[in-house]
């Protein structure tokens, strides 16, 4: 089986909201070395803005062991939103005590095998050759149609739960077993299997996916949202036994936090 | 064989304590330039603190060589009881000069694989379709009848002996040998032969496995506790040669310490 | 197949401009740190530099996330061009504000997998032997003629767009699939494939490919330009299902920048 | 073959002194800061320190490259001698301006792979089933009378040669090519022709392996002695193809140092 | 075919000088930061240092990119004169403001693979056995003679040309494709396959491979110095097509510098 069994391999995708996860290390030394009063006025010029962008969208988290002290996730509507947001917070005197050790810049993302596979197979059936103009059109009547449709998905407020996990995949491109080589039939039927997973779960983690391919270092970002963070061990756990995430996924380092409202920054600052 | 021979293919697990490492460097340089008066103040600040935690819920080890001069382990009921240790150690003027050059995050695991062979075979023969409301009510039933009788092996206190060995570890999934593909009735001989090795060493090392799928950046975490540490060498070595590590076991850092009580500090820190 | 079924097996190609990207990261704390008027100053005496070299042959970048705060982009006729533009910024006081955390060194190249086919298939049938005095000069006559027909695309000015996507890449040497064994024609024809997708995207970006064999740790530098930056995800996740890619392609990290006048590089530093 | 064609297929070990190896570099601009009264007064309450370790038990090295400037490699009877020795040195002004760039932590490992080969035959061959009360006896006679035979070797002194060679090594547990899955006549038949050419090189190279399965990063640790260091290239390239070393060994990093009397640390300072 | 059918496998080397290359970043700040008189003085006190090591023995480059502002290239007669030059750079208050940001030690090496082939086909059909005093005399002989004729290939100069090119290098050992376990006789002919591509830019390249087996950690170093820098890359993509490169050749860092007179660092250094 080859994936030149479809043509064009590539599922049909849409992009929604551009995100950046911020992690960050305070500077505990030079920050506690600043006299009180000092540091009460940092605080001060901080909040006003931490609280203004706490509005759906960004959120603020307490991370857990040596990776960051704190987790900032951004979900603006393209890039030059999280430019101007990174440009807000560098400005602030808060930012020198805080040192920026990890990022992750992605777009919300959905990946439409179904509806890729309908599509295809209809223009196949008309024999209109791929990469026409008649062809192009109607995939991109397609993709205009589910991008109306699936608005609020691409465009999400940061879920409200209590506790976020964030972990960047890449899908294997080993000798031996490459994803991007997997016929799309076959790649379609095996994202369906996973998400039934997913669908399990529904009601207790709340997931998002996020590309990253000519964004940032792996292909995707996952941020799931949970009211008991041992959920995510056992979502993922499960998944894991799954073909595509057994034999395809490459997981790089996983962030786990607890939401906190930016007022309650003082706290997290010891201060 | 293939994992589908069983279905689900993951086993049953508990959960139990959240734990998290922390290891520590000391500043050297920035904590000897303090006056010595100064050092004393920050000590006896810090001791109360370490004292109080110290209480079979969080130990104190120092460690040997580059990777960290102390660590501490904390186990705790779940996740927010580890953030406010750590916003409890943060609040201390001590913790200016102790840089946290690592950490894990982690919880208590119990794998139940000859349970899960069990009840799987017995649903099956009872012809229950897997996550069926039926099917799931009988596996609840297994997880909280387990849970009870395991509940003092899943809150465990941390052991009280001399010597600490800590690691993380993956099962591989490379392209040929992939744990996750292996059929269920093969992974639970594996891990039974695995855990003869470990009952012959009963006496001499005591054992926790935790679970860190979804919240660190390797699978579990291995603690060992001994009276003499040339036992974990031996104890892990024989393991080596055992089918489920030889082939499937990838390791990360080991971190080797010494049991200290938390009243000791200023000996540690050459005070 | 085998790619001793043509010799030479490596392709003719041409070089052009050399490119170094710098990568910034502004050190917050001790700018921050200088008194304003002392600020004013240095950035005062660093503008009109950055401003006489961004002609086309030099541009900068805000990056987004933690690789930097900046990118630079230097086109120059050769090395020593570009070591006297390290040089000029060295003389900076801003300099001691900016760490340089990462830089990509290259030359535009350009491979010219056609005429190579062409070129050595004619000398063959003329039955001219490898590196003979008369085969090297019929080759150097061919790496002429297209260098004179090439020159504009060789010295590139740096393309206007707003956003630019740079990253570094190698071809795959694995045990099994390896692109230094595979033949020469069937080299041509992926590259011919994967040219075939640039193209639908010729509108809306703008590709510049640089060689670093010799120069720096991967065999490849890309920059891509754009007006809306997430065509550079729709591009490369397209290209990765093309099989010059999904088999041979191994990918650095990326770095995403938004073009800034260098006249506003106090924005940048918050001043 | 496999190797449960031996049972057990871990070769009899016995340990002896346990090793540190501790990589420094100096702090040249916080040292060289310092009055020069004060670097010699620190120099002055290090060195009787220093001279007292100095005794077949402790050795100071001056290190090439940017490793590290110093390497201080300790033997001692057991981890809690280690443990002194570390805080006895952190206790010294001077330690504030070394800092700890790399360790290893090992304890002299001797495989008794003849010996492990002669009694499990004899054993089986008495029909003796292994791990019973009976068989452990046997084992455990075997290993007391080896530890008795090797006592000098498992407790030695710090060769007294100029140069020294580290590194630590594992043995592949690659996906096809496995060491801890090759059956123990096999591996006790590569170790005796690897330890052929060693013998070749007995005049010229004293030879000490440790073992760190358990303690530290690697599996084992390798210190080579001699008076001249091009033998260290000789002795490793020829070893190279071996079959033990071309198919089974994987190296970490080089440490190559010059022994140096801790009288001389002045000179090593620059002071 | 395997390594065993000739014996020993290894081929004849001849090490020469002991080379040691230092790549150091400026240090900015701390640098700018001191009153430009005591510039003056810690530069007119290094001067006389650098220009009395720069006689063909050690030579300055300016590196481009973020690795490091400058190289050090030593070549001296054995690691003793390599410490010596580490020592009395060391001594140097300019040193404080410098960065070893990375270093690499070997030695000059010649791969005597024609001479071996010959050698040992003529002991073979003496019927002489390996390793016996009476092979081991004609193999010492082999050596003496080639080291004699070597003498000024063992113990260069460093070349004069303005660009220096250097990496480090391994041949793979991979579970399928593995250096070490390919005949002796295919080695050769790879070798010389090999040496013929440098050959044909033998005006152009001047070539120095350094072994660092039991020195650092990779296999080899490899220098390349020349007029213009686009040859390194010309070089060495038409070398990675080459059986030898295209399959067995791993490769670390490159670094590209441009020479510079020991008595222009003040340039360099922005003084």
């Amino acid at each position: 089986m080859h994936h030149f069994d479809n043509f064009p391999p590539n599922p049909l995708t849409l992009e929604g909201s551009a995100i950046l996860h911020q992690m960050l290390k305070v500077r505990w030394l030079e920050w506690r070395a600043l006299p009180t009063a000092r540091r009460g006025e940092i605080l001060a010029a901080a909040l006003p803005v931490l609280i203004a962008i706490e509005t759906g969208k960004s959120a603020l988290f307490s991370l857990l062991g040596h990776k960051g002290d704190l987790m900032l996730v951004h979900f603006r509507d393209n890039l030059d939103g999280l430019g101007k947001v990174e440009r807000d917070l560098q400005k602030l005197a808060l930012w020198d005590y805080l040192e920026l050790s990890h990022s992750y810049l992605s777009v919300v993302e959905l990946g439409l095998y179904e509806s890729t596979m309908k599509v295809y197979g209809s223009l196949a059936e008309r024999s209109m050759e791929p990469h026409t103009p008649d062809w192009d059109k109607e995939i991109q009547e397609t993709l205009e149609r589910q991008r109306t449709a699936m608005q609020p998905r691409l465009f999400p407020e940061i879920p409200p739960h209590p506790y976020c996990c964030f972990y960047p995949m890449d899908r294997l491109r080993g000798e031996h077993k490459n994803w991007y080589l997997v016929p799309l039939a076959e790649r379609q039927r095996m994202m369906a299997d996973h998400g039934e997973i997913g669908r399990r779960y529904a009601g207790k983690v709340k997931q998002i996916i996020s590309g990253s391919i000519g964004l940032d270092d792996w292909e995707w970002g996952v941020d799931l949202f949970a009211e008991e963070p041992t959920v995510f061990k056992q979502l993922i756990y499960e998944m894991r036994f799954d073909e595509v995430s057994a034999v395809y996924a490459k997981f790089g380092s996983f962030f786990v936090g607890r939401r906190t409202a930016a007022a309650e920054m003082g706290t997290l600052l010891a201060v």
